[in-house]
């Protein structure tokens, strides 16, 4: 393996920045530079590209590491990236891994293999584990990435339990999108103290995840949010926290009202004046009107504003 | 679009062929090419590879296409071909199958995307649609990969009717591995008058989807049971049919006791006295000894054998 460089891991507020298409579908690295560049001046400290919210898995390989690097050159700085490598195909994910890890990726989140349904925890470690003998490089930082919801293939305790002993320094931590407390709570009892970092998977649980040792959340509505979130994070430990905690649930259920990735997209596109962001890839499908005005309407009533965008 | 070719479609029993990896877990073109020549001569109409069995989606775009370009050029009839191509990523879908119809394949069978949960009817008619469009060729026969068990993306009767009636000629049948007959039923009542051919997605169903107007069936067991399957189709108006039908459901009953496509790699291996053959991707693992000393064990005491392998 290649000696690993010193480098900081990422904290804080993380989006699953989304992407944006064309009309005839292609990703659209300008936008996409443009929007990466905005999150990171508004709040986020890092960018999970290439997640769930991103639309990751309507792209192809090449389709992604184009707009990695596309990101790279429009001057995100690549420590501040944590880009999606987890395909349903073992040799997608280590083609993927291995770039992001040659273009200086701070860290890689990982999805299982998600088309088999049922498989074992041996499998699934042996997943893992081939990516990082196959990608062979000290420098690898893995989070793994828990979102049973969408991807049907868990990430269990004893898993990270066995990945930790095997692996430890790059497998460095998770992103627990289960939306269930109990199981974040129970991966920071057992691994926050051995070189694990957990990010809860919404900003629902931003500060009770940080009073219980996690370092910060990778969330869909960072895409939107991020100012205000990142407020929580910066302000955690004062008495302030709770109403501000309270303030970006609330903003966070407007949001979940209606499908989570075309919102995004359509708040975007509202307040930033850009039609195209709406656009979105098949299988899913853009807001309907009436989806959107109620979503636009509710976030205005309720003071939301995206500065600078 | 491309004129379509008088070609006739395909019908009989298809094996969603396994496919033979190396040690170091490469895909093994000529191990592919002898498993899939013996198929087409032990009672295979058809091979349906890279389907779920073949473990399609723990392979690269590039895997398969390599694959499949050995199996042309290795001697199997491309109009005896029906390649999954669907992959959650639509320019992945797109590419696979673009390659396919090129290559002359009889048709492509075809997943829905997979990764995103609850999708709608609408999105997935969308998919399928852009990839009809891109590929742009009558030559394309298009058979729709119902399997909820694992898929968790449903292709619903509604979302048949739409594209059949977009793309009549085009959208050529359906592949149902529900395991619920009445699904199946369903599909053929509605459909089998419309250019549509229906196959059951395991030979349980083969008789009673024959009598329903069925062309056949594409079953994970066609990988090792190819000769008493097509016996049934063969027969299937005569009075043996329903005993027929019953030993080639016996044998399978036997083979789904332990986890499908392993036990297909183990009995591969063992009838055809070649280990290698036992390799299986992660997220997936071979049988466990005991496991395939049951399967075995069971299988020879039924009588059952692989005749030329």
């Amino acid at each position: 393996m290649k000696p690993a460089a010193a480098q900081k891991r990422i904290e804080g507020v993380l989006a699953p920045a989304i992407t944006p298409f064309r009309r005839d579908l292609s990703p659209d690295p300008d936008r996409f530079v443009r929007h990466c560049r905005w999150l990171m001046q508004s709040g986020c400290a890092g960018l999970a590209v290439f997640g769930t919210n991103s639309e990751a898995n309507s792209m192809s390989v090449d389709e992604k590491l184009e707009l990695l690097e596309a990101l790279i050159k429009g001057g995100v700085p690549a420590g501040a990236l944590m880009p999606g490598t987890g395909h349903s195909a073992l040799s997608d994910s280590v083609t993927m891994t291995r770039e992001a890890v040659r273009m200086g990726c701070s860290g890689v989140l990982m999805l299982p293999p998600f088309y088999y349904k049922g498989v074992s925890d041996e499998g699934l470690f042996r997943n893992f584990s081939e990516v990082i003998e196959r990608v062979g490089d000290e420098r690898l930082r893995l989070y793994l990435y828990h979102i049973p919801p969408v991807s049907n293939v868990a990430i269990t305790l004893d898993l990270i339990e066995r990945l930790l002993a095997r692996y430890p320094g790059i497998v460095a931590g998770a992103k627990d999108s289960s939306g269930d407390w109990s199981n974040t709570r129970a991966m920071l009892e057992r691994f926050k103290d051995r070189g694990f970092d957990v990010f809860p998977g919404s900003e629902v649980f931003l500060l009770d995840g940080l009073r219980a040792g996690g370092k910060g959340c990778i969330t869909a509505t960072g895409n939107v949010n991020p100012g205000a979130i990142n407020e929580v994070l910066r302000n955690w430990r004062s008495t302030e926290a709770d109403k501000l905690q309270a303030a970006i649930t609330a903003t966070r259920k407007i949001v979940q009202k209606v499908p989570m990735i075309p919102a995004l997209k359509a708040i975007t596109a509202h307040f930033g004046n850009d039609p195209a962001w709406r656009t979105v890839r098949p299988p899913l499908t853009e807001l309907t009107a009436g989806e959107e005005k109620q979503v636009i309407t509710e976030l205005k009533a309720a003071g939301f504003s995206m500065p600078g965008l």
